[in-house]
């Protein structure tokens, strides 16, 4: 946690309605920080369904390990989240401290070890002594109410300046239900995924296949658009649960209710990802990169991650300085099909170049002022296509490089 | 140009012989600079064999163009370089002050357009005016001199602090040879080539073919092993030219005087693509990265590239931080088959990490000590295979930031 607050950050919190049969909570662990919380839990009255995606790292964390293998069943009673140690790269005694986890949290929390899913975020190759969880999961137990969802956003922070928390609701057949997430994230954010954790829990009963079918298909263009520096963790994890509440969960994916929930998580997986960007380390802009015209979707957003993660497109963004030169470069590199003279771009409504040359009408002050901006559009055509993808990134500022060449995370 | 010079710039300057047939020379011809030399030609004698690798930028310059079509002729009299304006996305303009300046040095300098081969470095998408080219092309025919190989290197500087000279000197069968080499480069540096130029000049008559096969070979372990950035330039161009003197060119790959010059080919890109990344912007730490134990060559460069670029290790070499985990997210991230269990670390002769977790005889003190050298050597065993590749790259700091954040490149 940093003392100063992102410029990006949200100018208020969005109010987190209770979901039934789901409380949660955090206390102090001392794992890494002290006075702050350090461990939280979400913990389902009732079985909840459960879906998940993962880093694709070759190198993941235990704890990463543990969710993939348990996500295999479906069902969950509790996720049990540690900030201060990530648990990767710590071999067998990593192995070991996941399996004493589970077991503390398994008979805390009444269930079975194939119930509890681990989320661990901060420093990589530092063994977590597992002790330290299962001593404070009494008190957790005790702690744990179904309004305390802001406090467990802030409880698995680590150089993330602001909590990260988003809520729909939505109404079928006169029933409204809900949908809350959490996240944190602001280094380490590259595709696919980032040093990010995100937990969602809904109130309709919807079956694991179905969570895990609608997660997937809305992470390409929320959590998979974003980066900070490129860098993949170890130990991202996406949870997405369904609290049924001993009710039977939906199994049509066409049933009106599963619509509306695969909206309101496109809406909330959106707000969460860009806020991970607006809290991206050292970050002072925000950076919309939109990519048209490119031969195919996935061309198109390779071109967009080229520009999004080059030092020299985001340094210069820093510097509010609407060097599009950057910007053909970045395109240049990308190894997709591109054609110099075809290549337009803006900068907002601005057109700074076009066919291959600068806009003979381009206005230097214009496009300064767009620079000045938060909030950053930049969008290139690459003139042979219709393939198209949008992604998100922040500026390069010596802050980054301060934070993340002074704290070891 | 930088007014302070990279505290890892070497102590000082190879002397350059002259090489018989060949010269050199600058002027200020006042493309975007002030008070300092920005037009180099180097000029041939009688017609020398050319060879040249270019930039693999989807977007390239107009002049790697024109070098790129002449390179089939295999015959060069001169080559014409300006610093201040890549002429690059400059679309039809471009092509025109390429063919323009062409032009008048084949007028100049008496010899064929496809003889004349062109190279243009600094800010993009600028047109570039051939004329200020051809007015002074005149004074720096009277400049052109045998012994001005620093002054050269000198004026086609950008961002660079030092200049980058090299030589070798080869004797077969009692008569002495040379190859001399310079290169521009700072930034913008990452395969394949970089924001870099380079012209190396023997005296040793070789076949242009023979050339082209000992640069082609010669490229992959130097300028294509560097890093500063992950950024490709539009321009990257480096020419090999024999300077026969109106001998007849050695056609035997095998012939002893070529194996010899492929020798000093391989050293003296070697040391100008490692004063590239000495120079690399804002360094203050160089970064060897050698990955053993990969499934295969091709594997093992993707692995040290993926740790060579990455911003969170960079960062962490800039604070002098022997911080292991963010080369094990590295190597997780650069898709290559990896075994977290079966990874080994070292920073210089300390094994910082082995079979998957923090190596038990590890000594924090000791790691530090590397770290705290001008020159660091990273070494990673992934224990799965034979492959291995070396790469060089340098800190990220905030120097980097405030070069790339303010100057318009």
């Amino acid at each position: 946690m940093s003392a100063k607050i992102s410029p990006l950050a949200p100018a208020r919190q969005p109010q987190m309605p209770a979901i039934a049969g789901v409380r949660l909570g955090s206390v102090e662990a001392g794992i890494r920080y002290r006075n702050r919380t350090d461990l939280s839990a979400i913990v389902f009255d009732h079985p909840a369904q459960v879906a998940g995606v993962f880093t694709r790292s070759k190198c993941p964390s235990a704890p990463v390990d543990w969710c993939r293998k348990n996500l295999a069943g479906g069902r969950a009673r509790c996720v049990v989240i540690n900030s201060g140690n990530a648990n990767a790269f710590t071999g067998k005694l990593g192995v070991a401290s996941v399996k004493e986890s589970a077991r503390s949290a398994s008979e805390i929390f009444g269930c079975k070890k194939g119930e509890v899913f681990l989320a661990s975020t901060g420093v990589i190759g530092e063994p977590l002594d597992a002790s330290r969880i299962s001593a404070a999961l009494p008190a957790l137990k005790q702690k744990v109410r179904e309004d305390q969802w802001p406090d467990v956003a802030s409880a698995i922070m680590t150089t993330d300046t602001f909590a990260k928390l988003s809520t729909r609701s939505f109404t079928v057949e006169g029933k409204t239900w809900h949908l809350n997430g959490i996240a944190k994230g602001a280094g380490m954010i590259a595709p696919d995924m980032a040093t990010m954790l995100s937990f969602l829990v809904t109130d309709l009963p919807v079956d694991a296949g179905i969570l895990q079918g609608l997660l997937s298909k809305n992470i390409g263009g929320t959590f998979n658009a974003i980066t900070v520096d490129s860098d993949t963790s170890t130990s991202d994890t996406v949870l997405l649960f369904s609290a049924c509440n001993g009710e039977k969960p939906i199994r049509d994916a066409r049933h009106k209710a599963v619509k509306a929930l695969g909206k309101a998580l496109g809406e909330v997986l959106h707000e969460l990802a860009l806020m991970v960007v607006c809290d991206g380390e050292g970050a002072t802009k925000q950076v919309e990169i939109k990519v048209t015209g490119a031969k195919s979707a996935k061309s198109a957003k390779r071109v967009a991650m080229s520009i999004a993660n080059s030092p020299l497109v985001k340094t210069a963004i820093a510097g509010e300085d609407a060097n599009w030169g950057r910007i053909v470069m970045a395109v240049g590199k990308a190894g997709e099909p591109a054609d110099r003279d075809r290549l337009a771009i803006w900068f907002g409504d601005i057109r700074v170049a076009h066919e291959g040359q600068r806009d003979g009408a381009y206005d230097e002050a214009a496009a300064s002022a767009v620079m000045k901006q938060d909030r950053i559009p930049v969008r290139v055509d690459l003139g042979l296509g219709k393939g198209e993808a949008t992604v998100w990134t922040c500026d390069l500022t010596k802050e980054y490089v301060a934070i993340n060449g002074d704290y070891r995370s």
